[in-house]
């Protein structure tokens, strides 16, 4: 069949809307009719060129929504008129890691997926006779696209495209890294660092599990009203404070936050982050995607005296289990996505989504089919 | 009253045994006869002046074990004749951490204790009218010494001071970084770096919890017998893997282990147990004191697939309710000491036993008094 995708041809180049080639699914497999995607920082990341595995041409976005259509052979969790959000983080609850309760990483087709291919080493996207990669797995930027059924969470048929599409990256990448990564308790204090899309789904998430103190930092005063809409308790503009960041955070937090959170994917950010939570037990957890090569320190002493590194990714979410339920709280009015997503557009414009992403103008863009 | 110590007067000079003044308890404070103390390599660490926190004249040593001689006024759980072992992280059950069940440093007396002082500010040594500090709390290289009673724990009466004093530091720190840090599960696979004293004490650890493979690494091939003996099933002397030292043990761990504990204190070996723990849910703990200044690095991207970067100290032991449990352990003969008690000596020759640290030759070396 034909799908209209916007492509990215080369590292660098805007990507160009085209009408694409697309075989049907293969065992396994689902074709699904995408209605709607979040333009992400990731996305970027891959069409600037910057990320060291990216490889072209490929049709990037990986935080969609849609409706299954047709199902290849041995398919048996789904039908035609699902609903469902693509997962770049698949569910196969069969590897090794999906049956290690520590973690969400599932493995299973880790390696075709980082290659752009489908589990079979193949691609289903062509365009002029010439293959187009898959991207994450997802390939949202195309109205029609395959992924393994393993690939995508099922979800409630009443809930709107436009707003969950959010769901499939950030809104999951913030609310999980506190409710499955770090597990946050009632009551615990909290430093996030980066007030955009994540750290305001990392506030709202500490909202809700009943955080005491939520502290929100970042360098642009405009992001705080906002972040107070959300749940963050108190800001800190570092430009303001006089002196060591860390003390004046471990001051406000009463000796260091039980938890801390950098969702900006900037090392020096990262080492802040461990060192204002709290010795003895505080944790803290980078979710944010540093540059390549980009390393993190900070003295043994740090960890010695009881702080605790470690990392998110998709928010520890196990994708078909987890997805659902966070699309359950958004429609029982839990959690807000409405106000996150601050852009609509036409695949036309996608390349203005983009736009608005480097001017800081938007939280999320969203584009509908 | 009179009591013989070895006494450290300056940094860099050996110690000397001299007769000092010692007062009697004050107000929550115990007067103990040492029977027997251990010789770390962290009273090495002060005594040479490495330690930038060190200060002088002062009586090192905080490995020991005794007796109750007197308690000073409101004292209620201890008593003339007890046996105990003074603690240098003590537990007071009162304080912020001791009520927190996710850390085990009791900071009640942490900032006297770190000024060699007791908690009322003042020194119960002295040597011809001049001050001499206590150190970590405990001055065990004097036969008699005063410590605040959250500092004693109280062990049963039959256990041999000369082996037990060796759990006031070295054991409880490498057996409680597997149970009470890690609180590591049977079945798992584990690294141990570094197999000198804390290094067989994770091994032991690791064997009485059912660790499935207990990997250990060292640049000396002597190490192998006794840690094999110990419960170590694999072997790796650095210098004969040709290639990465990371994925050697990612491979022989089939994907990296459970566990690693770095058992030496060097910055880049504390890098390589954290790189070849496993992804999506290897813990990487730091047991080891690193040099002044050092500071350990790695990729973000480690963190974000999973692994988790911590420390332990004392091995995570709350020191009243778990020594007991570790002389226990000792007693029933759950755990071997004995084998790790390489040398015994007097108080005249407690130099000899930093060179025997020195040299390599010694595992623990003991002063009976």
């Amino acid at each position: 069949m034909k799908t209209r995708a916007a492509v990215a041809f080369e590292a660098g180049r805007p990507l160009e809307i085209v009408e694409v080639d697309l075989e049907g699914p293969k065992a396994g497999e689902v074709l699904v009719e995408i209605k709607a995607t979040g333009i992400c920082h990731t996305d970027e990341f891959t069409r600037s060129g910057a990320d060291p595995e990216g490889a072209f041409p490929a049709i990037l976005g990986h935080e969609g929504a849609g409706v299954v259509v047709e199902c290849g052979p041995g398919v048996t969790g789904l039908k035609p008129g699902d609903h469902v959000i693509p997962l770049y983080t698949p569910e196969c609850r069969e590897c090794e890691y999906c049956l290690n309760p520590k973690t969400n990483l599932c493995q299973s087709i880790r390696s075709t997926q980082g290659q752009g291919v489908m589990p079979d080493g193949t691609s289903r996207f062509s365009y002029k006779g010439e293959k187009i990669l898959h991207y994450m797995g997802c390939s949202t930027f195309s109205n029609y696209t395959v992924l393994p059924e393993i690939a995508l969470a099922k979800v409630r048929p009443d809930a709107p495209f436009d707003k969950i599409c959010y769901i499939g990256c950030g809104v999951t990448t913030g609310i999980g890294a506190v409710m499955f990564t770090a597990k946050a308790e009632p009551n615990c204090t909290a430093v996030v660092f980066g007030l955009g899309g994540i750290g305001l789904n990392v506030i709202q998430g500490l909202k809700l599990i009943g955080a005491r103190q939520i502290v929100g930092v970042d360098m642009n005063p405009a992001k705080e009203a906002m972040a107070r809409q959300f749940g963050m308790t108190d800001f800190v503009n570092p430009k303001d404070v006089k002196g060591d960041l860390v003390g004046h955070l471990v001051e406000l937090t009463g000796g260091g936050a039980d938890y801390t959170f950098e969702c900006i994917g900037n090392v020096n950010v990262m080492r802040t982050a461990l060192e204002c939570s709290h010795k003895g037990w505080g944790t803290s957890i980078v979710i944010g995607v540093a540059p390549a090569g980009a390393e993190i320190s900070t003295r043994p002493f740090q960890l010695v005296t009881g702080r605790n590194w470690r990392g998110s990714a998709f928010g520890g979410a196990r994708g078909r289990t987890d997805v659902p339920k966070i699309v359950d709280m958004y429609m029982e009015g839990r959690i807000d996505i409405d106000s996150l997503i601050t852009h609509k557009l036409k695949l036309e414009d996608i390349n203005k989504g983009f736009d608005l992403m480097h001017a800081g103008e938007s939280i999320r863009s969203v584009v509908e089919y």
